[in-house]
């Protein structure tokens, strides 16, 4: 998994029908201590994450693991948000 | 999922029989100001995409959830129209 | 899918059993302009491409959806032998 | 699979309801001198590494095939715990 | 699939125990000319490749269509030893 934030969304009326009913967030990806790498993925959420938040996402078939997004055609899903970053022993992030 | 813009069509009637029956598209990779980033992909068109129009596209095995790719050797698909983008609080892109 | 082009052949006796009778092919990656960009792949050959010919590869689990590669341990398959490339209303590559 | 370091560890109690009970594991990619390579991963533990631990990780759908794992939204998973490192007859690391 | 050369081997006694019995080769990814690109693989050995030898590998889900790498948490496997590589009509490589 990746960790990334949550910056936006995406509006799609015309989508395949598989889609129906999710929502599209755009999550720019995050290094350890916050900043941003540069790059972005459009992932279905999952957990009903706001945007500013710093969540996990799943690629490739895991994406398509929660009950939200089985036999979808997403290949990122945000699956968890993040309340914590600890690393080498030091508190990188808090929510 | 990433966001792509729709430049054109590949022909290609010597194909795996598996493919037949398929619109292959040429999708550019966007940034999310809507600059190109160089890199492109060819996808299925699951939504009846038109040239110049701006989608998303999934990868890998997710490209193969929707009913026009199922069990298809295909990696990318369109599956979605992109109505709008926001990204902030600001309105980056509508169609 | 990415576009490449065949420019030869990796001949391997001692093998997995499950690749036995099949083609393996090496394919350059190509821009869209013709150009390569110095990424290559080790395909098998679901459609009978001859070296020289520009063709679709696609990667992943969707490169074992075709009846040559069900199954097998590959990762890349040649899907399709390309006829003519379309960009932006000009043709860029035509058989 | 790839070489890495466990330097931390990710909290998350808003998830997919498929996590629950797993460790998240940050593992930073190594070199195979030991030298981090600056990419990272957030990994379920499937061995109970600690931190500091020299491991070895797997990605995508191969991330879901341990008891822990499977059928869990997760695209990675540390599967073992790195003894020694040999390359070109020579003791990289030893634990 | 990728050419890759053998270089070492990663002993690890904890690993999951759907890992039991494999052996852990690391690969060299190769350029079509020998040279190495700078990128390493773990792979799991299904051919019985020794030290020194010039490989294909398969990654991602592709990695588990073995006998021996079947359901395994692995995500690269050597799955053919080269015995020639031809490009352009010229013999880059024999073994």
């Amino acid at each position: 998994m990746n960790v990334g934030k949550v910056v936006g969304t995406i509006v799609a009326s015309q989508k395949d029908e598989k889609l129906t009913g999710t929502k599209l967030q755009i999550v720019r990806q995050l290094e350890l201590d916050g900043s941003e790498t540069g790059a972005f993925v459009v992932a279905i959420d999952a957990v009903g994450a706001g945007e500013g938040e710093v969540v996990l996402y799943a690629s490739g078939s895991s994406a398509r693991q929660t009950a939200l997004t089985k036999d979808r055609p997403a290949d990122a899903v945000i699956m968890a948000i993040v309340d914590s970053i600890e690393v080498d022993g030091k508190l990188l992030y808090q929510k």
